[in-house]
């Protein structure tokens, strides 16, 4: 049975190691854990089928299932992940800002890591080396609580993983896993101040609110994206219609994916038939408010709740709106302040939208499906935060931060 | 009786109009609650006696009712902070960094405010007007709890800030106040997550770890300063003695404080008798592990707690040290990453102490009592943060902020 206070020492002490490895270190490391990876994809592989077999026994959905496997496929992209890591410029490099003060003091603000990281997530086990090569590169020590369905892989990479690290420079313990899964004892996790930074959990608005409610330790909310696309009547409908069916289609299940959309009524009756068109095509299901319904009779009456939900699926609620104000009422009562987009091609309308729009990505004439941390430049995401505090939107290394501040004096003291 | 919903409501309403409002209008808001303020300070002084009166008659220490009093040059202090908080540069006028991705999407991330803040204070009323001003300046909204030793005076100010506002182009309700002292009431504040955005705990530990186990709103800490001098071997005699004075004796009630003192064996019995000299001159109380006692007998033995706690009075830890290592393992330990210094005049170990120590101020020759964000520059602060989410160590008008990111395209989609 695991101690976790004993873990949370370990992780502390890898962290005091970790905040003093070099850049170089680091990304031996990453390589070394990339090359474990390949060399032990069997032995992942064989961990792996074991989740599965008593998954299906547990009778675990579809959906689960697919997302527990590991191919080797998606083995190889685990360690091209932490190679492509390596590459990425060591985000502690840096010192932010420099100046000095009226009492002759120079005070620079340099960038540190946060220290421990606990990472709180569910059934994909690509979390598992994702996250522990992120937060190592940012000179962090992690401990990954992952779900208990994948606990058999996980085991097995964070055991190639330490075994990697334990050739290198740095330490072992700079990645752990709690094995048990016992709710107490996460929970507990959640608790130790002491020893924990900062957690970050990665899963389904449950899992978030669960981790919201229990820890006590400083917690990055990554949340939900109920988001929407704005069609404002000097939109111009082929960048309409092609982000629409981009932001609904490409992959519905993820939260950069439209669930909304609101077109101005001076240009609904000619665009939404072409738009239902586009979507039917696609097998999207339109629900719509009543003026919505009365351009389109494929348009099914939508309930209030239909436009405050994430349907993470082939399904889309349509608002007409009579003014821009209007438009952007409906988005601040309902968004979630993950991604929203407008398509206009008027100047003006753009700047305001960017303005007035609260939301961590605000978007013009691009897909919302654009928020990410690769697709931003920064080399991988720990997960997309929704709160403002600390990081928001899509968060990449420099996420996994803190800073400091050095004083250098010569004998200054306060008067 | 006040509804806590109805306030949120109202602060949420209020936020989104101060998210918009040019740097002009804060600061001529700023300038008008300067004016009310003054104009009715003798109003502040006759609720502040009130408060005083009830202060008495509860019992209420010395220092407590030092800290709740209201003089004419107080509240002159606080009409000035208005003012110097008008002409400091506005966060919100900043782009931190803009650029093109890959798919040729200019992406700007633009300092957006916080949204609403909740202040959670102790009895210096003060800091009413302290918090509202800064939290204004930066484009937030704010919900004040203060402690109920300070009610009337609170509401009085919290009325005049409110009367001056409804004067501005600024919603009234950018600062309001919850006046009912229940703790129920409190708890259910710290977990508004639909209508606060952050919350800031100011006052004693027992405060901030009541904040942090309640709140399920993201909570910045501001805590304790368990502060070190390190006396190396290679100090320059004159600046210790200067700064240890200093950071012991100049306000030894603050969290930047000093409270522990490590001394280099190589020098100890040559400097401690004088810093001991020093010290009783300005009758503090040193007490020190068996070295430090055997160097001078007026030390007396510490206990193992002595060198974890904050002292907040004259009294002062001392610890010898037979090397660099130890003396940075003896902070590690004992330090609550607050501000930490070393005297040195040898330039590796300086820069190693720099790198070493993960506290949020790190001084070369330099007094720890200058962790302060008027004197960093910030032309005021909200706290001095011990936690390594967001923001770390003083904070300004910045820590107050956070980001969005706007994307502008033209027509792109992800493929």
């Amino acid at each position: 049975m695991q101690d976790l206070r004993t873990i949370g020492q370990k992780a502390k002490a890898a962290a005091r190691q970790m905040r003093l490895a070099d850049a170089q270190a680091k990304n031996e490391a990453l390589e070394e854990m990339a090359q474990a990876i390949e060399a032990k994809a069997a032995q992942i592989i064989e961990a792996n089928q074991e989740d599965l077999a008593k998954g299906q026994e547990a009778g675990l959905t579809e959906a689960l299932l697919e997302r527990l496997t590991l191919t080797p496929d998606r083995i190889q992209g685990m360690a091209n992940g932490l190679r492509q890591m390596a590459s990425l410029p060591d985000p502690l490099l840096v010192t932010d800002k420099e100046w000095i003060n009226r009492d002759g003091l120079r005070i620079s603000r340099r960038r540190v890591p946060l220290g421990v990281i606990g990472i709180i997530y569910e059934s994909r086990p690509n979390v598992t080396v994702d996250a522990a090569g992120l937060t190592l590169k940012a000179g962090n020590s992690t401990i990954l609580r992952g779900g208990k369905e994948a606990l058999t892989s996980n085991q097995t990479i964070v055991a190639i993983l330490q075994d990697a690290l334990a050739e290198t420079q740095l330490p072992r313990e700079a990645v752990q896993l709690i094995t048990n899964p016992s709710r107490k004892l996460a929970s507990q996790f959640m608790q130790m101040n002491d020893y924990v930074d900062c957690l970050i959990p990665r899963g389904s608005a449950g899992l978030i609110q669960a981790v919201l409610k229990q820890a006590t330790v400083p917690v990055i909310e990554t949340g939900e994206g109920n988001c929407h696309l704005y069609i404002h009547e000097a939109a111009d409908f082929d960048k309409a219609l092609k982000i629409l069916i981009n932001g609904k289609t490409q992959r519905p299940s993820v939260c950069n994916a439209l669930e909304n959309l609101i077109i101005d009524e001076q240009v609904a009756s000619d665009y939404l038939p072409k738009f239902v068109d586009a979507l039917a095509a696609h097998n999207v299901e339109v629900v719509g408010d009543h003026k919505a319904c009365s351009i389109d009779r494929r348009i099914a009456l939508a309930q209030e709740e239909d436009f405050a939900q994430e349907f993470l699926d082939l399904k889309l609620a349509v608002k007409i709106t009579s003014s821009y104000a209007e438009a952007v009422e409906h988005i601040e009562a309902y968004s979630t302040g993950h991604s929203d987009a407008i398509i206009t091609e008027n100047y003006q309308v753009a700047q305001d939208f960017m303005n007035d729009i609260d939301s961590a990505a605000v978007y013009v004439n691009a897909s919302t499906r654009f928020t990410d941390g690769e697709v931003f430049g920064f080399g991988g995401e720990i997960g997309i935060s929704t709160q403002k505090l600390h990081a928001r939107g899509p968060m990449g290394l420099e996420a996994l931060t803190s800073y400091k501040y050095t004083i250098q004096g010569d004998g200054q003291i306060r008067s």
